[in-house]
């Protein structure tokens, strides 16, 4: 890995804004293998459950009360509200309602949550412009690909420094799939990326705080009106990207520009993409999977007289809370995560409500759980053993939970995930067609159609 | 001077965030000496005339075309135009066209532009809400007081990795003033400032591009966006500037404290704010200077047989360009400002026009203009020899430039700047009017009445 860390080597830098820019304006619609098809689709469909799930959240109320002040023209929807607002503001109110819940895609090798800025500035423009949904996807596949390989550039350093990476690749990621839809040549994309690169948004500080969701939804917006700017003739520099004073160099001490170059066009970011099962942190999923694997073994709660958990110290050490209180500290409780998996059979966003957390039942069960630090399970692994009232005793073992990349969610799961977080706002029965869209939209004529579904 | 360089020191840093958003939520109206209040006219005054200046300039018309995408309302007015768009566009706007030509103020310590951000929020804001005079100069003073005094905190550590300072103190120094403008308190306000943290925008690779003014114009419309949206509810780290993973650790490896809160609320940073009364990079306007005291003492172009120099070696290093072919070559040229000096007794934009930079007179005359290195000679210095025809030969030494912290434009060149810029877009009637109107802002009941004076 070619880590440059001194000013000498930033002249060997490639033309790397120039590269991707002739990347996302020159490659062949659906230039890529049917896999790659398949997961956009799948990445898409995961991001509208999502902003539907959480449309009518009070951080996207708060930002939408923000943006009514604007008197915006109603240009486009926003997924599971009525109101319409401009399409900037759209791809704001998105990219929050999104990623609200925590509960959106994840680039595991950059945490990256990629669909988050990338769709949510496309689906507004889409809806505006009357595209069709094979222009949709072929602009998350490459916008995706330009905030993750640029993404993979600057990991983990300019992470670990402190930027949420999710909105300081997103206005990238967001800028080059809008200069696709919109197709501006492979000058006006290099402009509309210079223009982007220097709007990176986000501090991991804000963790806990509705800025959070705000960081892919300021990165959404920021993305398409970049590009928007460039297809006036907005000029930036044509090097933003790599020079010495360009994007990655004041936002990162590590820069492998090879991430770009690397198989460009050939290996498709999107691919890594997974979803998240649980609408929580990821280190407890393995062990939410072992209880709903128990559950779905016929065991119930009622049957339980207690149940042995080995697990990794940082499961301990993140979500090791005893006695959560509230829908929050439920989140950071492996316990509560527990009780949920094998009661419900799940532990979406619902599970983690406040009353949820305080039912007696939940309450019961998780204090039958016990967890033990083993160091020889991995981080992605748990061991659980359930003891029965019956005297009998059930061992499971997770590798690798579902959700990740070796144990992808299955498209039914997708479904059944997206329904949760659908149905209670437009209705099981459009959530269906919804759904049906979702999968068919590489085939739409329109993105329209499909818009008016999502629709409360 | 404290200068943290590790994170054991992170947890003495003092509540920066809450003691900016208590001093701006609370400080009082006019709480400051009359030369302060005499200082912001002479800002806002000079942020005005650039904003007029440039107001049809192709930067100015790309990013309107973008936004007029958006249909945008006709909440506010664009200064030197006659559409209207919503406030927050016409802060983006604003902030574009005050900086295009590099001619607007100086805090000379951080190299900040301090009205670009705080100014072009406010004016459409304040326009908005009908807001009085007195509330704007309030707001003007205190925002420009919290970017600056953050500019201060991690300059130049942060200007040198490749940050536009503008920029990226710039929005919170917008949030910080509509915060203000907006009557929110400390806590909104500090919740104005987190948003706004999350939203650095602008590289020092943009310089020579329209990304450069887009920098404090989208720092504008962060800032302005943080405090509505702060004001309806959204949250932020309450720590967001200070914390570990806030704004100045992350921008900065260098981070004082101690500029935040010495002597806050008694001295205030718009006292050392200047105003650039040429129209180029900085290292020539003493060489300029220097012209237009020949001129002033009855010298005129066609007596000079040669003109000698000395300088300091940045001088020839920044601007040594002997033949220039177009208006901004002639920016880095100090043989054009010579010419135009002793020509015009001014450099203002249109002396850098490409048809002045190529008319016979100045061509003849800069190219009797020698200049040598000495460096005896100052930066903010210059030593001109005039060798007269008639044998005469004037001696002129000027140790700081007209402009400077030493040498302030006077109020009544500071009005001859603004006509220069304004005349030909409004009238020289209106462009008196508006004078008149910006030197008394702070007794005006309502803004109105100077911004229906800049309309085109």
């Amino acid at each position: 890995m070619a880590t440059n860390t001194n000013t000498v080597a930033d002249h060997h830098a490639p033309a790397i804004t120039q590269i991707l820019a002739e990347f996302v304006a020159t490659h062949p619609s659906k230039g890529w293998s049917d896999a790659v098809e398949h997961e956009a689709h799948r990445t898409f469909l995961n991001w509208l459950g999502c902003a539907i799930g959480a449309s009518d959240h009070a951080a996207a109320r708060a930002a939408l009360s923000a943006v009514h002040m604007l008197q915006p023209a109603p240009q486009a929807s926003i997924a599971g509200r009525s109101e319409r607002v401009d399409m900037a503001s759209a791809a704001l109110i998105h990219g929050i309602t999104s990623h609200t819940f925590d509960f959106d895609d994840t680039h595991l090798r950059t945490i990256i949550h990629p669909a988050g800025p990338v769709a949510s500035a496309l689906l507004p423009l889409a809806e505006h412009l009357g595209a069709s949904g094979r222009a949709v996807i072929d602009a998350l596949v490459l916008g995706i690909d330009v905030a993750c390989r640029l993404g993979n550039t600057v990991y983990p350093e300019h992470y670990d420094r402190g930027w949420h990476i999710t909105g300081t690749t997103g206005m990238l990621g967001s800028a080059a799939a809008c200069a696709r839809l919109l197709q501006l040549n492979t000058q006006q994309t290099a402009m509309a990326l210079g223009i982007a690169a220097s709007q990176p948004i986000g501090l991991r500080e804000q963790f806990g705080t509705m800025t959070k969701p705000f960081h892919p939804g300021g990165a959404a917006r920021a993305g398409l009106m970049s590009a928007l700017m460039a297809k006036h003739g907005f000029t930036a520099s044509g090097k933003a990207l790599e020079a010495p004073r360009g994007w990655a160099q004041v936002v990162s001490t590590k820069y492998d520009w090879n991430e770009v170059t690397d198989e460009l066009g050939k290996r498709f970011e999107i691919s890594s993409n997974t979803y998240k099962p649980f609408a929580c942190g990821i280190v407890i999923h393995p062990s939410i999977d072992a209880c709903v694997q128990l559950r779905d073994q016929g065991v119930k709660a009622e049957d339980v007289e207690r149940i042995e958990l080995r697990v990794h110290s940082l499961v301990l050490e993140l979500t090791g809370k005893k006695e959560p209180t509230d829908g929050l500290q439920g989140k950071f409780s492996v316990y509560h995560g527990c009780a949920a998996g094998l009661i419900f059979g799940r532990a979406a966003e619902e599970e983690f409500d406040d009353h949820i957390v305080n039912r007696e039942d939940v309450v019961t069960l998780r204090r039958k759980v016990h967890a033990t630090v083993d160091n020889n399970i991995r981080e992605e692994s748990t061991d659980l053993t359930a003891f029965l009232k019956d005297g009998r005793k059930i061992h499971v073992f997770v590798e690798h939970a579902i959700g990740s990349v070796q144990r992808p969610m299955t498209d039914a799961a997708l479904e059944a995930k997206f329904h949760g977080m659908s149905d209670a706002v437009i209705g099981a029965d459009k959530t269906n067609a919804l759904l049906q869209a979702c999968w068919g939209l590489g085939q739409a004529a329109n993105v329209q159609a499909l818009v008016a579904l999502t629709k409360a």
